[in-house]
């Protein structure tokens, strides 16, 4: 018999708690059975009696989900070191414990990204040779695979010795994503050649090109869109802004869209033809559509996604989980540091 | 009488050279006239012998033109360096240094933006108390007026008082450019709160709170494109980096309208009227139309454009520089930084 994958759901993270998080574990399983796979059990942490009475409105079907009663409740504006201090019967808090216990294999939440982040490395620890955990973001690319940018704003220290981190952790987690054998790593810069950057950067793609990852060299902000590389490294302070920048991007063409029609008939009849082709396209730079991303570099698997999660990103989140756990990331990603801190 | 402005331009620099500079400062020389503005003297440096040629060719007529033979030819391989020992005859030695002479009131150029950088930096010297000079670039945004983003990749550097300077620097241009009193100005972060980003960030945004300025605070990398201040300041690792995937999202959006447009007939009817939409939408993403960017900080006006300058391109160049020379914009950003420099 398979063993059991136990993956935790923080029912009241999200903006639109807990209905979108039970109603995407319920996915989750009817994707799972439908598949003929019965290894994976789900378990919802949050207030039970709130969690009940959404699923009585919405008919939901509790039978086949495990639900742990956790009263106490995180709201956006709580600092992640009073969570950590005061809110130990949240959701976040008691899930990320089951998963340090070995209750569970993973945690997947829609909740605030620090809080989930602080949570994860305070409560799971870093796998041993891991200087900062990091989060990683795929961008669509004109080619068929996206690009994972990391750091994307877990830390904004700019050290060589953390974007060589983040290189083979990004390396380790688009081989899983993808089941590629040594996807291209390259590092973030303002220019090709190996003199460009800070001193930082210089250093860095000094260890980069001795290390035993896929090295691709230096790249330009073009090339993640270009999908010159399937993983591009950079400190937190970029990746961040980036991320950000490319999300506001689709409402601003929206915007100059419209303003566009206003200014004659035929422009309006444009208009309108244009949208529909472009609502296809702005798919593909849904970030919910990627399920999440994992918090890599923490002893344990803890996914975060978006706040606005609809219960389809809160089932591909469960899905990547399993997928994480089955691939034995923080495992990988322990035996990489180790091999690559040999040489460097 | 008014007093004459004259402008030099590199008739070397740029893909199409000299063609499309011969005509940009024709085209130049009408838009003055049309306006009865007889003011601007405009002087092409370049290989004469070429510059007769090429006019010849086309029909240009440059009676209204000088022409100051430079004979050094630099290529797009050529290392700033070597320019500044070896082709003291070039274009773009000779043009700068009339510049510093006082023989011309400005110079613009379509050549490689390093190379420009680094010459105008040698040639004209630093406006005293600036430490860096900067390039920035504007961004269109949801309203009106776009936002100016600098540095762009002047100076990789992550240090306050660099941060500080650009942040005087852009308020100044954007004044000029649209002549408003006191355009805002922040500071991009991973996060509005002050205690956000790094520790030179966190400096950063100290001085600039106790500053002149009219500053807004910490801003995301949404804000860029949502216009949310008129000036946002960030090292020129982040800005190269963001610029350059900003220009890169035009090509993505091509490609991945074309693979939705093969997908069906009704596809492709739809894609054939978005594009023409897109077209007028992507004219504000175009660099070109703002005609160049100064390089903030050095003592003399020196614009540079981008390497595939149309005509159009040389010619609001050649505009820009006339519009600076007679706003006084080394003037003013002297005697901001010396204001700002009392109480940092």
């Amino acid at each position: 018999m398979r063993e059991k994958i136990r993956i935790g759901v923080d029912a009241m993270g999200g903006d639109f708690a807990p209905k979108n998080e039970i109603e995407g574990a319920l996915l989750a399983l009817d994707y799972f059975k439908a598949k003929g796979d019965n290894s994976v059990e789900i378990c919802l942490y949050g207030v039970e009696e709130k969690i009940r009475k959404v699923s009585k409105e919405n008919n939901f079907n509790l039978t086949n989900l495990k639900i742990v009663d956790s009263p106490d409740v995180i709201d956006m504006h709580d600092d992640p070191t009073e969570i950590l201090k005061t809110k130990k019967n949240s959701s976040l808090y008691k899930g990320l414990t089951a998963v340090k216990q070995k209750e569970m294999e993973g945690f997947v939440s829609g909740g605030n990204t620090g809080a989930t982040l602080a949570t994860s490395t305070v409560v799971l620890g870093r796998i041993p040779g891991v200087s900062r955990p990091t989060i990683a973001a795929f961008f669509p690319t004109i080619n068929p695979r996206p690009t994972l940018l990391l750091d994307v704003g877990a830390t904004v220290d700019h050290k060589s010795r953390f974007l060589y981190e983040f290189a083979i952790m990004g390396s380790i987690y688009y081989k899983t994503v993808y089941k590629i054998e040594n996807p291209t790593v390259a590092l973030l810069n303002v220019g090709e050649e190996d003199s460009k950057g800070t001193d930082v950067l210089r250093e860095t793609y000094s260890m980069l090109k001795e290390s035993n990852l896929n090295f691709a060299g230096n790249m330009e902000g073009r090339d993640i869109l270009k999908g010159s590389a399937d993983v591009i490294v950079c400190d937190g302070y970029v990746g961040n802004v980036i991320l950000k920048f490319a999300e506001s991007f689709k409402n601003v063409l929206k915007t100059k869209i419209k303003d566009f029609a206003s200014k004659s008939v035929s422009n309006k009849v444009k208009a309108g033809m244009a949208l529909p082709a472009l609502k296809g396209v702005f798919k593909e730079f849904d970030y919910q559509e990627y399920g999440g991303v994992p918090i890599l570099g923490v002893n344990g698997i803890s996914i975060v996604g978006h706040g606005s999660s609809s219960a389809i990103a809160v089932q591909n989140m469960i899905i990547r989980a399993k997928e994480l756990v089955e691939f034995g990331l923080v495992q990988s990603i322990e035996q990489s540091i180790s091999i690559n801190s040999k040489s460097n």
